[in-house]
């Protein structure tokens, strides 16, 4: 299994947005709809052994919140609620899901619109293979991805060649802002490896492309 | 300089599309806005030493029309009007590129209004660093990539790993559906080379992702 987990630093986390602005209004929810298809979706098919894990608002929440909103969170893009929410689209369950951003963009808001549903840790599931919980980076890591090998994608890393392609692998990565502290330090003790996937430094879905094109190639030796 | 020429079989040659529906009304725009951010642009910059040429309409005219339009072609997605169309980005000299497909197919969009400009070989640059030309493949890769050496990309050639990498490379790729036999049989003629990027089939716009590393890296040697 591939697991790509996104942390999404300027992304909405409930539904009020407009899919006819999801660089602007929406906060750059572009991103991470083009995390999503990048690594869900190859020519005319969608890997089925892959998942792609969206943590957006207060990535440092534990999740596992009580299951009820304070009313307070209904802005659109706020981030500071102290609550995270993690989105996985699953490329075994998914369906409908088109290379577009804009339709990309509509099966999150699906998700976002039902997120008061996710209660403890249990997901709500508004479309299959769509799935909300509350959980932020840290019980994402601990409950998702499993026994998965944790590399984080980072520009000071280990150059990937370096590396022997794991077969369960979760990477972690960012948006289009570096993680903050209290990620890098969560990191730091929970990655078991950190590489770069060359000298530029990449959009994270091109940085998904390219760790996709690591792993089908076994380390760009199996063509 | 990296040149990718994409070769788009289900796309818009006038302006009369929605930026709402661009992977619908707008006959796969989509594929082909993805292509020209996958080709310029990287982690908070452009690549200032590539161009992304997107060959549109009916992609075997040998180009260099009369500059007038017959009145006929004002359908949207018209592909068999005899006249083909090729839009220019380069990345040394584009302006107000964002990594979203809506607000690229805008940029797009303003090329193909103004395509009755361009006349002959003479481009229409309707802003900086976006051409249009009266071109179809043949004439782009004669005209536009100088004597860089042609890369086909392609799922039964070479593995790229075998190859070393040109240091002026062009590109040829086509969106999601494959190239026409007349394609085909020019690029047999025309190509240098004929490579695969790995075992599985990409999207137009991921091979591009993982050509750029490929360069980047100069062979996946270099971190």
């Amino acid at each position: 299994m591939r697991e790509f987990v996104v942390v999404g630093h300027e992304a909405p986390t409930t539904p009020d947005f407009a899919l006819d602005d999801l660089a602007g209004g929406a906060g750059r929810l572009d991103v991470l709809c083009r995390c999503v298809t990048a690594g869900l979706l190859f020519s005319h098919g969608v890997r089925e052994d892959a998942r792609v894990h969206l943590v957006v608002g207060d990535s440092e929440s534990g999740g596992g919140g009580d299951g009820h909103g304070d009313g307070a969170d209904d802005e659109r893009g706020d981030q500071g609620d102290g609550q995270a929410w993690t989105v996985t689209v699953d490329g075994a369950r998914v369906r409908r899901l088109n290379p577009d951003e804009r339709s990309t963009a509509a099966l999150l808001r699906g998700a976002l619109a039902d997120r008061e549903e996710a209660i403890g840790h249990l997901p709500a599931e508004p479309s299959p293979g769509v799935e909300i919980r509350r959980f932020g980076l840290e019980t994402t890591l601990d409950e998702l991805v499993g026994d998965a090998t944790v590399v984080e994608l980072h520009e000071d890393g280990e150059p990937v060649v370096d590396v022997t392609p794991p077969d369960e692998v979760a990477f972690v990565l960012s948006d289009h802002r570096d993680f903050t502290d209290a990620e890098a330090a969560l990191l730091a003790d929970r990655a078991d490896a950190r590489v770069r996937l060359g000298p530029e430094r990449l959009h994270a879905d091109q940085a998904i492309v390219v760790a996709h094109n690591w792993l089908d190639t076994d380390g760009f030796t199996r063509y």
